[in-house]
């Protein structure tokens, strides 16, 4: 019934792109229809049934699924159904591989392929009322996890020995692991950043970097939590396999009275962008509104970055950390009901380390329905 | 001085196939050539210096790289050089995606667009000595926190809470946590298979399976870790950037006496492999090998799983735990010297679960180096 809703979301946007079907094969997309991880396709015609075609695992049974060994054998089983094969077919042009696009097109040798990738995203990132709930229990189990963080910290401490502490919180309280992401972007877990590591650039566009290791620059990189440093944790909530995202800020004992305040700026920001984020509201005036309450702290050289500033304040989440929409420069994109959003404003001090914080929230008529209920102070390690 | 090595590798390559020119552009072929991630492209002419094209991160130094926005901006700099467009290019076909091959296709309108996705997978797959020495770092590491395993368990755990607990010993050891793969695959860490879950069907094309979660439908599920049931551990190691891949098998108290057969069968298996891994061996007639050595135990139809089997015994790795070559039935790939693989004799027992081994051996004229040294005997937790 659940599945049967996303599918029909996909026929609607199928219909409005004039596509007579879509062919899925990636993995996060086929999960979004199947519910599952399969190897395999889906067949979605703008109207009629959807069609599983699979490769493994071997052993699944159900009225709309075959076995295939390859992507070849899918025309003939469409037609063996008595369906025509489609003029237009949407397929994920911007994911999929050249050679796999490749193998499609010869496939359906008279269809017209359609690059779908942005509209199967539009199409996900207004969820359904049961994604909003895995959501929001993705944020719960995370809020119970760090709210433990205080429990593991050892004075002495490396980041790195800092973040494995807290990874083994987040897996205890059922986090899956696996952190699933759009393009180039690839995580593990996500990031801690002590001190001056904040402001290292990061060759992903996530809102900060830190400088990790050369193999996996992100994040932590063996710095010493050391008494007046902030220790951001931004790490990705897996818990239903929908994410939540949360950051929050951590300090070694006092820090300077600029971190405070520029911690609490980011809290202003995040609340008045929550009230701002209903039905409606363009994704570039909600970055505008928070950029302008930087402008006017006298912080803007460091919001969201020094060396390297993001460019937005809060990206969708959802089965990946970033969905559309993103609340960015330029974007003219509109918010809608049911749109999950993470709002992160950041700021990076020199000597400190990064304050700020994120949370994941609902579009609502209300404005941001929070899911991430966890105090948004800076919390002293120290204490 | 290693990445010139490596980058010269590739020109060999392109000088067989007849390129005159690469142009790399996904994560792990950079960071081949680039010791380290980054977001951009390398441009790799079959005769001269590399050029290095970077989006991201910011702030990067060398004669070699220069910043750019887009693909786009690329031919107008080779040309600023005073170097002619190539007519032929090898680019990542079958890991780009189709909308990106397009983009480079339209940069480059005279050129031939040559698939090099394979290449440069065979290039990677014979290992400088310094990539070895990488390896084996990452096996000594893995072993170390191995070793570790029998001193976190505690009866009553589940497979999830013994996986969670191994997982932190190999951070702690080093492990970064990342877990690169090529294709469809994914995976966080590896798998803890207990009992009968080691039957369960894989969408991946692992050794074994598990159930996992429908989100993540790989190794442990929650299983308790009961008496007279074995526990495979199949974890991927990342300590160095570069890869290896080590199992062991745990008991929880005695097995029956046919679960020890069948883990002396894969013993006896990866020993006679390990005797044959030299330059000029077909992988083919390992996997042959392997495979006849298990039906001569009467153990066939338990060999790589039940449900689904594997039709390979072992695989190379390096960057990615997948690399070439495989040995596996039809592969008339020939061994190298420097090839690093992983060899993974595995028999699934019902009512028991998975034993078996795994180890990581480097191809030399002596046969397989073991590079993971572990004692192979199946380890009882109870005592």
């Amino acid at each position: 019934m659940q599945l049967q809703l996303r599918i029909q979301k996909i026929q609607t946007r199928l219909m409005e792109v004039s596509a007579e079907a879509c062919l899925l094969s990636t993995t996060v997309n086929l999960l979004y229809v199947a519910g599952r991880v399969i190897n395999g396709f889906c067949y979605i015609p703008a109207e009629g049934d959807a069609q599983f075609f699979i490769r493994r695992p071997a052993g699944l049974e159900s009225d709309t699924l075959r076995y295939i060994r390859k992507v070849e054998d899918i025309p003939d089983l469409i037609k063996a159904d008595g369906i025509k094969l489609p003029k237009t077919l949407l397929v994920e042009s911007g994911e999929m591989s050249h050679l796999d696009w490749l193998r499609i097109q010869t496939c359906f040798p008279a269809t017209t392929l359609m690059d779908g990738t942005a509209d199967l995203r539009v199409v996900r990132s207004v969820k359904t009322d049961y994604e909003c709930s895995q959501i929001r229990a993705s944020a719960e189990a995370h809020v119970r996890a760090y709210r433990r963080i205080p429990s593991i910290f050892r004075p002495g401490m490396t980041d790195i020995e800092f973040s494995i502490e807290i990874e083994r919180l987040m897996r205890l309280e059922g986090n899956k692991g696996l952190f699933r992401t759009f393009g180039d972007m690839e995580a593990f877990f996500g990031s801690v950043l002590t001190g001056d590591n904040a402001a290292v650039a990061s060759p992903y566009d996530f809102s900060l970097g830190g400088a990790g290791d050369p193999t996996n620059p992100i994040g932590a990189n063996g710095t010493l939590l050391a008494a007046g440093q902030s220790v951001m944790v931004d790490m990705c909530g897996n818990f239903t396999g929908y994410l939540d995202d949360i950051t929050r800020t951590f300090s070694v004992g006092h820090l300077p009275e600029k971190a405070y305040k520029a911690h609490q700026v980011a809290i202003d920001i995040e609340r008045r962008v929550q009230e701002a984020m209903k039905p409606g509201a363009i994704c570039q005036d909600l970055y505008e509104l928070a950029l302008n309450l930087a402008k006017k702290a006298g912080l803007e050289d460091c919001f969201m970055g020094t060396t390297q500033q993001a460019k937005f304040i809060g990206h969708g989440v959802g089965l990946v950390i970033n969905e559309p929409p993103v609340l960015a420069i330029r974007s003219r994109d509109m918010l809608q009901s049911n749109m999950v959003l993470a709002i992160e404003p950041k700021f990076v001090i020199k000597g400190v380390g990064a304050v700020g914080l994120e949370d994941t929230y609902i579009v609502t008529e209300a404005g941001g329905e929070q899911l991430s209920l966890l105090e948004p102070a800076i919390i002293d390690l120290m204490h």
